[in-house]
């Protein structure tokens, strides 16, 4: 079936029913950022690939809306299918629903699929829609009928961790979220959210590309924990540990009707960002809602002392991975063709060789000269470049580890550099030394680390289109909140325990595109009589390409960090390395 | 009456009331931030003299909720008053309904007088307080009883303001006001902030002290425009043209009736921000409320090219002004004792001698050693010190100029300055040239050009209490908004046109106080693949202490751009200038 042949399925159902618009978001019933194979509705309908966008259909108009990130990719892969590219202004803004007000008429008819669509974007898109009297239509799923051999629900193993990997246990996180009901006074706390899931209860799984989590739901009330899951995914023994901790565990789809099953008199607790539309619908309508960020999502955040230390460990591993990668890398482009989709799957067996690798924490982007440009490129065989001895490569990958997670961007000159490149490396660096060093008061946003950050790019009127830095979950999700770096105005603090990325980029399209990435940890930095500072300790442990560096561009304190943070790179993977990779890192981290 | 006889009539009234909490803002039913005499009520019930703050009182507790910048002040000033000083974490933020909401029992009372308190205000008191099942008791002015001699309302003469001054008549600003209005859908629109009413009529007057404003509201629908005003303060002539225009005169007082006459059918657009809980409470409680900033406070923030213009002009004589001063006081403190309080007079009589000067913009902190660390601080005949040869004077200072409003902190050596004077002096210069020459992308907040001020500080672990920077009017008021820059994620673009203080600061309690500011205009930048860039011009004109500066501390670029700045103000200012005042100036602008 051609996405044309799609297109018109949809919209003979929306004219049977009387629907004059019809909203396909990238979403599943727990709000997931990464989503399982029955859950891709955007690629399914459109043939785009990218993980965030959503498709608005009328009878005479079809539109992807996603963010600059994807405008290349969207254009490229959306030719011929139907749908236009809509450019969204703001990263994740719903810009659709003004749309929908402006170009429908008062009393028009908007569906969706309630159960892919947040109780928060629900809400706005109500308020939105009222205004210009438009109804909503809800549980309206057009693509299931059109769908062949769509994939079921995934079924993989889940299993759970230790403690001495976890450094809590599940009755220690479980009383802290109790004790945040108490202190919220709410009597019952639905989770939805499978990372949020995977933290409480000590489980991982394989359920979602990616992301180590398990399909399930949990509803936590001071009386009875339960654990809304396919018993089958786990062992007989995991089956009784969580009983031992009072936890009950009950199938899947039960969570529908436990929710309606809570008493109209509680206090519900959810997570209106995470709790999908369709699960909120089931709750009493008489229950009084509470709608507040899922309490273990704050906790995940801030980092324990066994989770920090897994972590630096990892890194260590990470990088000799990356090490032995990149010294192969030389050498292979030498001997034989070396592709994008070759070298990343090259990179994985890297990985693969490390203690605690479990798989990568998203899909390799490995770009060569134009293809860098996109920021969330993944190649394909269409698209699949040579490596040539010409320009800049951008590799930005990380792996699942039994110990943590990572993620981490290298750019590195292949050969002939340009002086463009060189100034926009060196740029790129110098915003990323700047973040990742900054010192800052307590209680300093994610919004002015962004800032911080982007001023050395602002300063030669050069810019990027993404965000600065995003948390990452501990072997969790690799994009995780609460906090982010940029320039939105969320009030989020930046505390100490968290981990986020440093990320800034520049991208020119169709020539190359440069992004450096380390993952940093808030730590403290002195009490002064101005108060308490924090600063970070950057994670990260792998060389930072100095050929492309152009030296006047940096100040003296610039190019101090970079030959100290190579040299501690050197003193930490070396101990694990030998032979040529040994040479080659000693090479690579020389003072410059 | 003492401060303490003063509670104890507030209290018996509360208690005749059955009131168990009483809230007394500051600010006057226009919601202004300076006021008139008349309604100077926390300096009448506690002595506190600053310009932020709320007081609260039970019968067993009274506080006074203000933020840092005040802390050292409002300890002395309330010495005795029965007030307790309460700080405040974030500047200007109700915190006080926290601790009503803690404090209190449930069925409690809480009363204010609702003429000095914002819709906006009201709602947040109701919201906190009702869920803590606390009622509000409106209209409530306990201090009328106790206050003899209460000053009646301000009659100071108002005047209107040539084209040639404003660049905008009245009628074209009236019809950007309509536009806006049917944009907004709303029918009928109530002004009360004086400083909109200024600009909007074209009109200035004297009713507050440093703001030259005349006490008015406003009413604009498509079919009548209606001032309410004491007539007694306007010319024959400038009632004529105002009446030419097609804009009706009406009694101050009128403007409650007129408001419950407007249509019930009809939508008002109001800000919430800057219209009274009283005035709003006459509206009709059927009609639809449009809450929203007024059109003439994002309007006027961009200056038009006469505004600009004729500010630059000003900002040269203000400079001319600061020179004359600076070098008499050299001369001055030689020759007789010269105290904060009598060169603030002299500064005045500079000031005055310049064309166009209408008064003070603000009252002038002149903070000698210690007194400099109180960012608000002003003089008193008990506090007033004698300026010595040794250590750091701050004074900050504005005149209001028919031709424009200046805002100029300036900090200088009066002698044998210490090296923790010199690094903090540098690092605040520092500060304030990375805000100032900042290039950043439209659409840029004020949070991130905050964030890029604060940077140099922070990295030496050092920060200050108060905003980066505030909106500055055109002979108006010296606070306006809507743009701030500051830490809170006030969601207002940075744009073309807008006039804004850069004025970081170290303060050492005791010790010193050190502050530069200047007023920066913005103004494009290019335009390049990453989008379009602005920067700011820099309009304040007057010479930047060097004698202070530790070059250690400096890059390259910012002993640049200190020298250029005060070549160009020497370039500027010289041809007003002969004799001593003009050899002072060539010294103290030589390069360093």
């Amino acid at each position: 079936m051609t996405y044309q042949e799609k297109l018109s399925g949809i919209r003979r159902q929306m004219l049977n029913d009387k629907v004059d618009a019809y909203i396909i978001p990238s979403a599943d019933p727990h709000i997931s950022e990464y989503l399982p194979d029955r859950y891709k509705c955007i690629l399914f309908a459109s043939g785009f690939t990218g993980s965030a966008g959503t498709l608005v259909i009328t009878q005479d108009f079809a539109g992807l809306w996603t963010d600059a990130r994807y405008f290349v990719q969207a254009t490229e892969q959306l030719h011929g299918s139907g749908f236009e590219l809509v450019k969204l202004i703001a990263q994740g803004s719903p810009e659709y629903t003004g749309w929908l007000a402006g170009n429908l008429n008062s009393g028009d008819s908007v569906a969706f699929d309630s159960n892919l669509i947040s109780l928060q974007l629900s809400q706005t898109i109500h308020n939105e829609l009222s205004a210009a009297d438009i109804n909503i239509v809800e549980n309206k799923d057009y693509l299931d009928s059109l769908w062949e051999d769509r994939p079921g629900l995934p079924a993989s193993p889940a299993f759970l961790l230790d403690d001495a990997l976890t450094g809590e246990t599940v009755p220690s996180k479980l009383e802290r979220i109790q004790r945040e009901l108490k202190r919220k006074r709410a009597d019952v706390h639905l989770i939805s959210s499978l990372d949020d899931i995977a933290w409480v209860f000590n489980i991982r799984g394989a359920d979602v590309k990616c992301n180590p989590v398990t399909l399930a739901f949990a509803l936590v009330s001071p009386k009875v924990t339960e654990l809304f899951i396919d018993i089958a995914k786990l062992s007989v023994n995991d089956r009784a540990r969580l009983k031992s901790w009072g936890i009950e565990l009950r199938p899947y789809q039960d969570v529908y009707t436990a929710a309606a099953a809570v008493s109209s008199s509680s206090a519900i607790l959810i997570d209106p960002k995470r709790t999908c539309f369709a699960l909120y619908r089931q709750l009493p309508a008489e229950a009084k809602i509470i709608q507040d960020t899922n309490p273990s999502t704050n906790f995940k955040a801030i980092k324990n002392e066994t989770e920090i230390a897994n972590i630096r460990d990892t890194m260590v591993r990470d990088g000799v991975a990356l090490t032995r990668f990149f010294r192969w890398l030389e050498e292979a482009m030498v001997k034989e063709e070396q592709t994008e989709i070759s070298v990343a799957e090259k990179l994985y067996t890297f990985r693969a060789e490390q203690d605690g690798f479990v798989g990568e924490s998203f899909d390799t982007i490995a770009g060569y000269a134009e293809h860098g440009a996109l920021p969330h490129y993944k190649a394909t065989i269409e698209s699949d470049s040579r490596l040539m001895n010409d320009g800049l490569f951008l590799l930005d990958s990380g792996g699942q580890y039994l110990r943590g997670t990572t993620d981490i961007t290298r750019v590195v000159s292949l050969g002939n550099i340009t002086q463009e490149e060189k100034t926009d490396y060196t740029l790129v660096l110098k915003a990323m030394i700047e973040g990742s060093t900054a010192h800052f008061p307590k209680g300093t946003k994610g919004y002015q680390i962004d800032a911080i950050t982007r001023k050395p790019l602002w300063d030669h009127l050069r810019n990027y289109g993404h965000g600065t830095g995003h948390g990452v979950g501990y072997f969790l999700n690799v994009h995780e909140g609460p906090q982010v770096f940029n320039a939105s105005n969320l009030l989020i603090d930046v505390e100490l325990g968290m981990v986020t990325s440093v990320e800034p980029g520049i991208y020119r399209p169709s020539k190359y595109g440069i992004r450096i990435e380390n993952l940093v940890l808030t730590v403290p930095d002195q009490s002064t009589e101005f108060g308490e500072f924090y600063t970070f300790e950057t994670l990260t442990q792998f060389v930072i390409e100095t050929e492309a560096v152009d030296k006047q561009l940096l100040d003296t304190k610039h190019i101090q960090w970079l030959n100290s943070y190579n040299a501690e790179v050197f003193r930490k993977l070396s101990p694990f390395l030998q032979g040529e990779d040994l040479k080659w890192l000693e090479r690579k981290t020389k003072a410059i």
